[in-house]
């Protein structure tokens, strides 16, 4: 069981990053390079699989055991009505997922990945963040051991998702935060509020900033005060993954502002994750311009669950069966390039 | 075996098209509202559901034999030097296909469809189209008949790919004139021409404009002065597909540029196809906006054979995993949205 003993302890580790394998990328680049079609034709599939060689140092990359880790936590924030749906919904969620009846479990069946799904404390929301921080330093810091401790270490890689309501409001408090500018920008629909639902909660998370404006000046504080246990958790589990050298997938909002602060105490901290998807909540294109991470799909999604990167796990499949089944020209008898 | 007697009767064909089942489209709209998530939050995997059901009017819909159809020509505008690779490459890749060696034998698998490679007398390229029309009435109505046939009546959904040195110049005289406009702006560097073998293309296809301004009256005239015969095919396969009900995901630029004279022909005959995918070659974006059709993925990928198209079917996949495998509210016991 991993503890972190303090902010400062888990700040130390957050900056303390493992590179990839750089030779790794270079040999599977100059197989791409040999392999039946004109170079860089398939575009994103074939970087795709030079960023899994990197982080796993294995050439051809493997992608036998993929894990999509699903946190859910309460929010004490819902108290003040930024939700569409009731707070007893992530629990009942918790138990949808058990039964296999969410898209997640369909979506994690059909891209051949382990789901699991970890509630922490359900029965005990976080603190209404309006009042005070959602997390003391404490609570927090289990939550990203508990995130951290559910990264398994023979995976392969990792899918990073989230159930929580009320959960877009942390992300949306939590990035106005890190990044700044207007809050209203960062703040979306969620799982779909009217107009009355989003000033509501726009003018929560301007309170929120306002209460903890003290916690700014650093990312961990912030993420305890504004975030939610599954945030942390789901920032564990990066920091795990990282640690491990496993390729990770984020999922949308929540799931890549979870793991935000690990880019704003390491710029290179997220180079080992890909964002799976762009999702339609509002505040996830700025945040992934923020990151500098580009979205492999933009189909509109916007249900958590890790549901975005579970498809996302299709197209990296669908890389690595090119990448290891293709000809090269000379195998195949074909022509290269007119010199 | 079909025949289309004259360019006036494959027209009439081309003019009378069956609409799909309204009344599915909707039953599967009102489940969908009924599984456990917020409504629409599924984005485009909801919409695809209800599109293939409404083709193949069947609640649920299924996916269980899928057509992958790579149809091959050669091209005689090649002898003016509009290609990065030799010719020859057309003939070596359907033999690479033939011994699985291509991309697309490795996603066909990936993603459990069929793959019929339907080569189209590579011995006997098309005319150079900057002197003769590529195709007379009689080679054009017979490439198209050979799609037409291809498309197996049984099949669940039917992907449209190509392979053909020269084709992006083909596709790209073919939707300059059909769609006007500079015909730079539909040129692009198809396998990867540098930027004088690009100038050379322009001038081609300025050229080929010119000589066959007489055939801007008529899609099909202009599809057989300036397309070659897996475009041909194309075009008789999604014909096809059309009056079966047969939904189709298109592949790239030669893929859409192929099925594009239907669309001018009857504003409503793409409907039962969706853009697998955006290419990375330049005229596949201002040909999408001229349809109407809105990419599944954007990956930039630019190697045809139906590979973007072979990667939305995992997409489609996953879709209707969702639809057919999740829980309804009711069944979970999760509350719904508050009122």
């Amino acid at each position: 069981m991993t503890t972190f003993t303090s902010f400062a302890h888990l700040r130390a580790c957050c900056r303390d990053l493992p590179a990839g394998n750089p030779a790794t990328a270079q040999a599977i680049a100059r197989h791409e390079a040999d392999l039946t079609k004109p170079p860089h034709s398939l575009g994103r599939l074939e970087e795709v699989v030079e960023w899994l060689g990197y982080w796993q140092g294995r050439n051809p990359p493997r992608l036998d055991r993929v894990d999509i880790l699903v946190f859910a936590g309460n929010h004490g924030v819902t108290a003040q009505g930024v939700s569409a749906y009731p707070a007893e919904v992530t629990e009942q969620m918790v138990a949808n997922f058990a039964a296999g009846g969410a898209a997640i479990n369909q979506l994690a069946r059909i891209a051949g990945a382990n789901l699991r799904v970890e509630p922490l404390s359900l029965a005990r929301p976080t603190a209404d963040f309006t009042q005070h921080p959602a997390m003391d330093e404490g609570e927090f810091l289990a939550a990203v051991a508990t995130g951290y401790d559910a990264v398994p270490p023979q995976s392969d890689l990792v899918c990073l998702g989230e159930m929580g309501i009320g959960n877009t409001t942390a992300a949306a408090a939590l990035t106005a935060g890190l990044f700044g500018g207007d809050a209203r920008r960062w703040v979306g629909r969620g799982t779909g509020i009217d107009e009355t639902g989003l000033a509501r909660k726009q003018a929560v998370i301007e309170r929120a900033l306002a209460r903890h404006a003290d916690a700014l000046r650093d990312p961990l504080l912030l993420a305890a005060a504004l975030g939610g246990r599954e945030l942390a958790a789901i920032l564990g589990a990066g920091l795990a993954a990282r640690h491990r050298c496993i390729p990770v997938v984020l999922d949308g909002f929540v799931s890549t502002a979870a793991v935000a602060p690990l880019a704003k105490l390491n710029a290179d901290a997220l180079t080992h994750a890909v964002a799976g998807h762009l999702s339609a909540e509002s505040g996830h294109r700025m945040l992934l311009e923020e990151l500098k991470l580009s979205p492999l799909l933009d189909l509109r999604m916007r249900l958590g669950e890790s549901s975005g990167a579970a498809v996302a796990i299709l197209v990296l499949r669908a890389a690595l069966a090119c990448h290891t089944g293709m000809a090269t020209f000379s195998e195949a008898r074909v022509s290269n390039k007119t010199p």
